[in-house]
């Protein structure tokens, strides 16, 4: 075991999945809530490396599917990740030896808390994604030839459905037709598999940094935004507010757009980012300075808190980081799976690092589009 | 055994089963190739009465679910039976002992004939409506308590799912919103039931019922209309040419109207049919001479063939005739599940033997809506 996820770890976890959330993967805020609820009444949730666990243990996968706007809304019952593990261990004749996120980034990092707690399972220190994407395949099991299926879907409500597709398109397809019909938001696990596969097939290590980012805003001294940018080897995009928003939830997705003005030092830029749950571009005057599989995160310019795409607001005073995404995504099957053609974008997929400085450096105080 | 479904008993069966379609229930133009085909490579499927069954043994409803409109230009690949029948018994542990049509009406009346044949199983002189209905849950073993779950539903790719949900309606919303993702048509199987039960839970005789009334336009001399409504106690509604029609494919549902000009003796008359994949109501000025759940079912006025909504065109010369559905239907929980109310109408079921004889009788010629 590495660490029993104690309430300090997970109100850490939760910042750090917020920032590793690219603007997705569900609200942290009442996610933390449930979890600290849940481990206070059941006792803490044991944190594992995949390396403890025998080769052929069960990992089940899990988290919301839908759109992070209804989230907020629309909460879990509790007993959803019992009814996916009961139902997965009926599909597959075995028993489930550890919970996985399936994406780190926002609430689905705590969601499996809330529910390995009463069920007394571990959680694996591993995830698919190292960020939150919004799509059912853009996981890293896909990428390594897992099967999504079996897959389980439940609502708040006691209904369940079980998958069987014949790709991991077919998977985002049915799972997302079916999480609007239960009101724009479900839970679910997809692509379960044995602890050996985990081990080349994750993103390992996942929850760790994700505490340890949440921990190092949370100890900053004088400037937290600064201190999270040093930690994580991140670019600061803009600093400035939020001038315009425009946001839809429609068809079990959130999408929209997000103008931040520059203010300071970054005044007179103007800096849209574009968003489907996450944040896949940001644009200034028709430059790309980062996108997918990239990371885009908005954080409050105080407190460096990532602030979620459902939790934007005009007004707000932002820094914009950009941070690398796991090499895993940068190879050909990652880009073609998450990069920003994925998305319906016509350009291609060029590392933060190259655009951003290069951007950044080039132009500055110039006005955007 | 009560017979060998021969190919004239097949083609018999399409005809009554079109007629019984009440416009819906998809094609059985092309249902009936399909099964002629399935019988003539693997063999006559047995018609057996449910007396014939042991009380314990297992029984399949099934058929397609969708917009017909879709159903005639989407095939199914012939294998979904199989796929529905594997995982079924998978679900349930159990061997299927026969298959049964989940409506006898339209297509889905000879669907299960194209799968029961390769599985050298035995179809069911029953099913669950007497007629077609849209929504799953508008059959006798809703009525009768008995579970939809689990439902299985697969596509022509291999996609397949599983459904248990809380009710009727909530298997309704999802397997229709999952039907609308396999392109508007899929194929499934709910409300699984064992030969006991089924013996008060459906509705008895029906396969017997369609091949009767076929074989009574096919060996009607001189006019087959007058010959069908005498078989089945129908009342002429109109008789005229189509003069209007609007159809739309929409949420896996075809959705419409149809006005029927009157011609010869109803000169002067309109009639307007509103369907919902089936035909629900006939409306003449505003009065109703026929509704739901009783079946009102447009004949091409040559050969007594019913047009399902899907084939209705401008032009064409037809007799609209309504007639009793089963007693099942018109008790108070089946009014409620099956009535114009709901179907959103704000207007009580009456008996179409009240409704037609009176209004046909009181305003002959008069122009309608």
């Amino acid at each position: 075991m590495k660490r029993l996820l104690d309430p300090d770890s997970l109100r850490a976890l939760a910042r750090g999945c917020a920032v590793l959330g690219a603007g997705g993967g569900g609200d942290t805020y009442l996610t933390l809530l449930q979890a600290l609820q849940a481990t206070e009444d059941h006792g803490p949730v044991p944190l594992v490396d995949l390396d403890e666990l025998p080769d052929d243990s069960l990992i089940m996968p899990c988290g919301g599917i839908g759109a992070p706007t209804v989230s907020i809304e629309k909460l879990e019952n509790g007993n959803e990740g019992e009814r996916l593990r009961e139902q997965l261990e009926n599909l597959t004749g075995r028993k489930v030896a550890a919970l996985m996120a399936g994406e780190i980034g926002g609430g689905n990092g705590l969601l499996p808390i809330t529910w390995a707690a009463p069920m007394h399972l571990p959680l694996v220190d591993a995830d698919g994604m190292g960020r939150a994407f919004p799509e059912v395949p853009q996981v890293t099991m896909q990428l390594a030839g897992i099967s999504p299926s079996p897959a389980v879907m439940t609502d708040e409500r006691g209904n369940l459905i079980v998958f069987r597709t014949i790709s991991g398109q077919w998977m985002e397809r049915l799972e997302r037709a079916a999480a609007v019909e239960f009101g724009g938001a479900a839970s679910s696990t997809e692509f379960s598999l044995t602890a050996a596969e985990a081990r080349t097939a994750t993103i390992r290590g996942s929850v760790s940094l994700a505490i340890r980012i949440g921990a190092a805003i949370t100890r900053a001294e004088g400037d937290p935004v600064t201190a999270l940018i040093a930690e994580i080897g991140a670019f600061r995009l803009v600093s400035g507010k939020i001038t315009d928003l425009e946001r839809q939830t429609r068809s079990g997705w959130v999408r929209g757009s997000v103008v931040v003005e520059g203010l300071g030092a970054d005044a007179g830029r103007l800096v849209r980012l574009e968003l489907q749950n996450e944040n896949l571009v940001a644009l200034e005057g028709g430059r790309v300075l980062a996108s997918v599989p990239d990371l885009i995160t908005v954080l409050d310019a105080e407190t460096a808190d990532a602030i979620a795409t459902e939790r934007i607001r005009y007004g707000q005073r932002v820094t914009v980081i950009g941070f690398p995404c796991d090499p895993v995504w940068r190879t050909e099957k990652g880009i073609a799976a998450t990069g920003p053609r994925a998305f319906g974008y016509d350009f291609d997929y060029l590392p933060v690092e190259g655009l951003a400085g290069a951007a950044i450096g080039r132009f500055p105080g110039e006005a955007g589009d």
